[in-house]
């Protein structure tokens, strides 16, 4: 596409290209696009020669003018928030690897604080990215459908919406929830609490609905709420609302754990509750400071490992044929016991350092 | 650069191209190109028949392409990794929020763990980036030269080189741990440790060499060490080793925050010391937990907010003029006192909730 000068205040200096190597290594041009592609068919003789010329001359197969030919831009959107929550670091930094090792780049677009991403899709859309990985953000599914035209199909991760053609990967969020409040009335309790994340979030949502389904299955009625928007403070703000009625919980299931790390703080070294003991708190994710020992958090893991290999795995079935059916990948996880919540008298068992508990 | 078939394993659907606008709008090539770029001249009633086509048919410019002709990709390479540290995921996002404003990406590269990324660079210089910014990494003189000369000038992110032309953006490394050191002192330590990071960063060793340097020229002798590698682990393991001995010290200053809070950990649940009473710990960075009642720590601050921003500046004078000479930046801090500390008797003053310290 033509564009005008007003685009481009300054340009870089001259960079060597595949007509000068073919010059200077006395082969032809298809010899030297052949030398730089994997598979391609050259004899190592010549391949040598063009590999020796370029690097005389500093020159590098361009990426960007390849992918205008390929439609390829071996770049995968990233809309990642909430940084200050470790999960999602973790998450990024083992995406980033992995993808590394597939030969593709992670292109990071900050989400809206909000959990709306839709404004900035558009954008995305304009870098020709072949795919949109949406962490920690959730999206409509008229704009699903307009990446998908686009070329660029989208995959939730720690989301979901109700859209049959829309991809995501999670963790075990009714079934984990739901064991959470079974352990819970195992270890006795019997007020329960629940922080909420973000209203508006699928993840926060499918928690509370475990944890309370099960509860109300129980006949053990519905916990107490307040709403924690997965910010730390905010979250902070839930636990003194929860912790200061005369008919407060004495146990709390939180929507993550860095909203429970927030509710461990406060309980602590605001109402001088002992957690574990006074208190129990349960967090969703085991990431960061989780298993230390100031925390030694209760929680049911998403294992990022296993996630990111789910991702990996729906995201080249999906730029292998973009027409294939989404998939909706669920990634089971495990209660991990530590110190922060009472214990029940049956149902634990460690191994290899960790604790868990299944009814 | 023509590209084999061997690459080009599946095609997206085609997309709409500026030929299919300027059909449907009955306008030419040119005018469609002028309607999408900013501060071009078109007529109004003209880029709105421009965007109306290209809405009915969903176009969208393709930045790809023109990168190609502007010869600037919009997108910075950045490669960080340690995100496990509190520090990098908040300057990551920060950094992803104010390139955003200036309409900038970010193309995110994992840092080879060892601290030493030269091996990717090449990989990078491949997606034409316009800048590559090395957080948490840092490079020799050698590639930071090849990178300007490839049109990608470098910035050091927490990290410098001993090379006037290679700029960078630190915290005041230097001064910072000599108030360290001199804020202990005042407090009434005198058995010292010190906890470094990685032992090849600069960072690490400026906060080593100020740390020290204080002390020696105050006939307070050398601290006792151990290498913590800036990895959790590594660091509680580091802490063990100081807290083991007889002489333990009784005032340990870490590398960095993330460091810090491993030792506290390890002192407080493994040798049942009271941080801030048996023991003093100091950390540097401000970020993360160091803020929250269980750690408290007491820390010289690396503003991020201010940080980026001279990240920006560097970038954009770079962006302007590549041969602009190189600027290293550092930002200052202020040294925050929390509860991890013996507090000295003067020199504390107290500002909107934030206690520091000067001599």
């Amino acid at each position: 596409m033509p564009v005008s000068k007003t685009q481009s205040p300054s340009l870089a200096p001259r960079q060597a290209t595949a007509h000068d190597v073919a010059r200077i290594a006395g082969v032809s041009q298809s010899a030297v696009s052949r030398a730089f592609t994997q598979g391609a068919s050259i004899s190592e003789e010549m391949r040598q020669r063009v590999l020796d010329a370029a690097a005389q001359i500093g020159y590098r197969p361009n990426f960007i003018a390849r992918s205008l030919i390929t439609r390829r831009s071996n770049t995968i959107a990233v809309v990642a928030g909430y940084l200050q929550n470790q999960f999602y670091p973790e998450v990024l930094e083992a995406l980033s690897q992995r993808l590394d090792r597939i030969g593709y780049r992670i292109l990071l677009f900050p989400a809206d604080p909000l959990g709306d991403s839709d404004p900035i899709l558009e954008e995305i859309l304009r870098f020709r990215v072949d795919a949109v990985l949406l962490a920690s953000s959730s999206l409509s599914s008229r704009l699903a459908a307009e990446c998908r035209r686009a070329g660029a199909p989208v995959i939730l991760v720690n989301r979901t919406i109700d859209d049959p053609g829309v991809s995501s990967v999670t963790g075990d969020n009714v079934a984990g929830a739901r064991l959470i409040a079974q352990f819970l009335a195992a270890a006795g309790h019997r007020r329960f609490g629940f922080v909420s994340g973000l209203e508006n979030s699928s993840t926060s949502r499918d928690r509370e609905a475990g944890f309370n389904g099960w509860l109300q299955e129980q006949g053990l009625g519905a916990p107490l709420r307040a709403v924690g928007h997965y910010q730390f403070d905010a979250a902070r703000e839930a636990a003194r609302t929860l912790l200061a009625r005369r008919d407060r919980p004495d146990a709390i299931f939180c929507a993550n754990d860095h909203t429970a790390l927030a509710v461990i703080e406060t309980a602590r070294h605001e109402f001088g509750l002992q957690v574990g003991g006074d208190v129990s708190v349960v967090g969703f994710d085991d990431a960061g400071a989780a298993s230390w020992p100031s925390f030694s958090l209760t929680t049911y893991s998403q294992p990022i490992a296993a996630m990111v290999e789910q991702v990996v795995s729906v995201l080249e079935g999906l730029l292998a044929d973009p027409t294939a059916p989404a998939r909706q990948q669920r990634t089971p996880g495990k209660l991990i016991v530590r110190a922060s919540t009472r214990l029940p008298a049956s149902g634990l068992s460690e191994r290899d350092g960790v604790r868990t508990w299944r009814p």
